[in-house]
């Protein structure tokens, strides 16, 4: 059994909170278990410079932790100076993942600015964000559908992430949260849509490999998993 | 009539969540009015270079806000790679204040981080840090005190803050708001003890001058306040 | 008695020697007894970007300190490649002291930078810095009426500076030089016109505090320093 | 047909050329088609300090474009003074995938140094520099042994990578060109042992998604890319 | 005799090998000797905001080294966030130089890119960076030429660099290696034109002096390096 | 005629004043026209981390401008966050000339620290740093030798600098002052010891060339300046 009892398919609970910030044009608390992210999507009625003239709008994300959201006190990045490679590469796939299921011509030439900052966090913070970051950007869109400035919802489909690995000893296992993160041999993050297509795939060995009957496992794990979390989205944002 | 129909020596509704983060030795969710501050304290076992072998601890705090705290989203200070002047002049303000009610001696070498993050923002984000931040301070030197690391909480006195300023129509008006705060002509924060002491008064004309007189009004109503501020702090924390 | 036999409440010998540098608009050289700073005004036909187009000027000042002008000697903020958080307060202070005795509209659309340099420290800098800075400006302002780009000086009244402290041995003083700054209880800095009216008033106690009847004592005393500073300013500079 | 005549499971022309620059341990210049990388392998006998005391080695890599290896010419990151979000991901997918294949214990405490230079970029740099860093690698773990500093190599296996894609018109392909990866729906690195074993899986719809069955089809293809990469590395290492 | 053999006033071998890299519109390999470096020349159809509307061009030089190109392994300038004094000053020297034998007049408002990056080093990377940039210049103009952007080669003369130095064993000697260069006692980089013109001098004892006398011979050693290396240049461009 | 009335041939006015910063060990204001540096030097008693346990001591400079020392303001370096090639380029030059007529191992393990100035710029800042630096220099060494921590003045020779060039009108010209210097053909700056060694010797043609006689003639001027130079820092601080 696994430490919090849970099934090896099993999500940890979810609760997706909208309104969380009064601001933001979509503002969302996701929970994914002990994970806790508020994600705030922000328009902006113009698209970065290598976007202008293309009548396309652009999506991009931006990732934080608050330092004490660990067990250890993380140094501030606006201290350093610097964004780490690690969340340069969150970031970056928050963005990609998202820009996969909108219409960017739909959306016309604005920006919506997303921002995860996670506030606790206990292991899956880039896939809770992801999960948490497609509410807010629905929202949000939403908000400039009611404006009049874009006729329809420039959304594809639903989109959820959620992680697997390779246990020691329980095998393939569904959302690890932050222990079972760090002793996992293989650790997967899996971006789906809500029509069960891949979006993103990004899986590791860590110091150890992985075989194709073992990625098969870890794939049919993942898709449980992101159904479920679609379900929950679709039961706080309707159909869209 | 100010605009939230409060009266001119009238607080905002105060509320102080403790145990908001579950991983940080003192944590507090404080909202003054629509101003909400996550304040997080930090125990390390060690104290800066400059403070070694002095047999003395150290307290230092750390502010920033979410992107979206305000009505405008703002740049990341981690991405624009450096700290805003005002970011530094806020969080020196936090550390020098908390410093002064702690007795530094009887804390040892040890380290308390502060940090302040606002997630909304509506007015006095700096004055809601210094009143949150000293009740998660207290909350972290009970835990080192529960650990038997130090005999008695090292604390001398209550601690709160709050702002004052002169508003062109209203006269002399108690914990400003956002829009308040933009239109003040003059703008006071005070920090006191729980016996009435000051720590730190910081009044600034905004392209306008005050007088004595009025400095004399704005004292009084900051007295005010602070008393009801340091009366809801030991609603949540007891006697000390 | 005081280390220098100076009684409480009186001022170090000022200086203020004009035309120091050849090329500035302006150009001062203060002395505040040991202390140096050289305050530089520049005019720039242009305002930074968020005040363009408004029809106002705008104000800004930038402050540092030669390496070794202190005791020991610092590492440049160039070669750190960031300004510290006590360099930026400053330069903020003097920013907003000095454009709250300047009509900004009459400015019209240009910048005053002001330089102050600190060539010789021995406490009081920033003091000193606004004292001086005043001089600097006035005489940059003075050449643009010269050349008729406006008609009449844009100056609502004079400006000085001075701190006043609480030490442990000699009560309220006026004026602080190094000593007794580092060991002083309680330091303030104050900001005043020439009639008497406060710009602003920065009082902080060093890990201690201070009654509103010590407030009133250093208020006595800043007043009488001010007018003793905007003398000397009226003999280098005439009546404006 | 693809642009260069290749079939769609076809490699482009594989060269690995050794002891490429005299200074490094070991040394390569490795040409995937017109892609060229120098990878140059450096022993260093010491660990970073998060890995000290733990009597394990460690392998780090850095990888960087010469400005003009593009078309367009890229301005230099030391310039910038900062590294882009692209070069942090690049440079721990081949840390991360090189570690996975080698005995840090057996290894002992020191750090290999992997520098991998594109000095010439026609798509797939990323996986050419991990097929030819894996080749600097054996060559400075060669030097260690032959030193006696460790009695035998501490690789547990070969190690190659690949990228594969789907192209709107032709399906399925394997190792990507520039101009095919540009116009590619699905973009996927893959990193496999001699044994077939997978260390990372990395695919991206790019404003696309993919299906379970085309994921299939992608991962049959790169492993024929990936025996024959190794057998390549295995004409220039010998068995290892 | 030196270490390597060579008479006193003998250069090491020389090679230029052009079209090394694709896409530059000048690209040149150049060995002095066991130092290596790649050249690329890149032209931009503008020229920095500094130059614009005077109908001039501009020559701009960025030097850097792979960390490998040296014995020991040096720490990317890209990694350590800046660029060093020393890479500043070689690439603000062969900037200058470059421009000196160039009519920016006739090359019209472009700016060309001059890119020295050293595979290997065993001394004088500067010099060798100058006489291949050279080189790489002129095959990036001829494109110009070629392209009927300009009507000529905007190329005043030849020009070539070396470096001299004296051995407190050996005396005056020519072109020193990584071991000469690091036990000279005086260093002097010259760069020369065709018509045996000087167009940078730049000599430094290196805690020791020279003579006039020294001087003169350093001097005459110097040209005929420089006469042997445009003649290579010649072989390679034919006449300009 | 030159513009201010000088003969080719001709210093502008030199003062040296020592003393004029009270906190360094060695303080010289410079003037040398109407150039004005302040030069400070500071004894630490400890090694940059690259000279430790080698028993010989160092000295190391730094250069820099107040923003209104020239026509223009200039940004500071602090606020750009980076040192400017040019600066690093100077500060190199000072550094190196000095050292080169101190005895290092008789310095014994401690750096001293040169901070040049300049408060007003007009032509041979760097030139004039160095010939003021020597005389900061030789005070602060004198400190240490009165203290006793080391014999005898650890210094081999005098030492300054000069700027020459070659004028279109005025022919070879010494000590150019602003103007001069900015239409110069040819620039050198020539720094030479007491007995009439060279030190370092940087020549530039600034888009521009120069016969091996003009540089004779060159060295002819810049050997009766350097003269009148050491002789006035013979006035200053006696025989050494």
């Amino acid at each position: 059994m696994r430490a919090d009892n849970r099934k090896n398919d099993e999500l940890r609970p979810i609760h997706i909170e909208t309104e969380y910030i009064k601001h933001p044009e979509g503002s969302v608390l996701i929970s994914v278990g002990e994970t806790k992210v508020i994600c705030n999507a922000t328009v902006e009625e113009r698209v970065p410079p290598f976007m202008r003239g293309q009548g396309k709008g652009w999506i991009t994300a931006e990732y934080a932790m608050l330092p004490r959201a660990t067990e250890q006190r993380n140094i501030r990045e606006s201290s350093k100076g610097k964004v780490s490679g690690r969340t340069m590469e969150i970031q970056r796939l928050i963005g990609r993942a998202l820009r996969s299921v909108i219409d960017l011509e739909q959306l016309g030439e604005r920006t919506i600015w997303i921002d995860c900052d996670v506030i606790q966090a206990d292991g899956g913070t880039r896939t809770a964000s992801i999960t948490g970051a497609f509410v807010a950007l629905v929202l949000a869109l939403r908000k400039i559908v009611e404006q009049k400035k874009i006729q329809k919802l420039p959304i594809k489909d639903f989109l959820a992430a959620t992680s697997v690995g390779i246990d020691k000893n329980e095998g393939v296992i569904l959302d690890l949260n932050y222990i079972e993160d760090s002793s996992a041999e293989v650790d997967m993050n899996v971006v789906m849509t809500g029509s069960g297509q891949f979006i993103e795939l990004q899986g590791t060995g860590e110091e150890a490999t992985f075989s194709r009957e073992q990625l098969n496992e870890l794939l049919d794990i993942a898709e449980i998993g992101i159904e479920q979390l679609i379900a929950k989205q679709k039961e706080v944002l309707g159909e869209i």
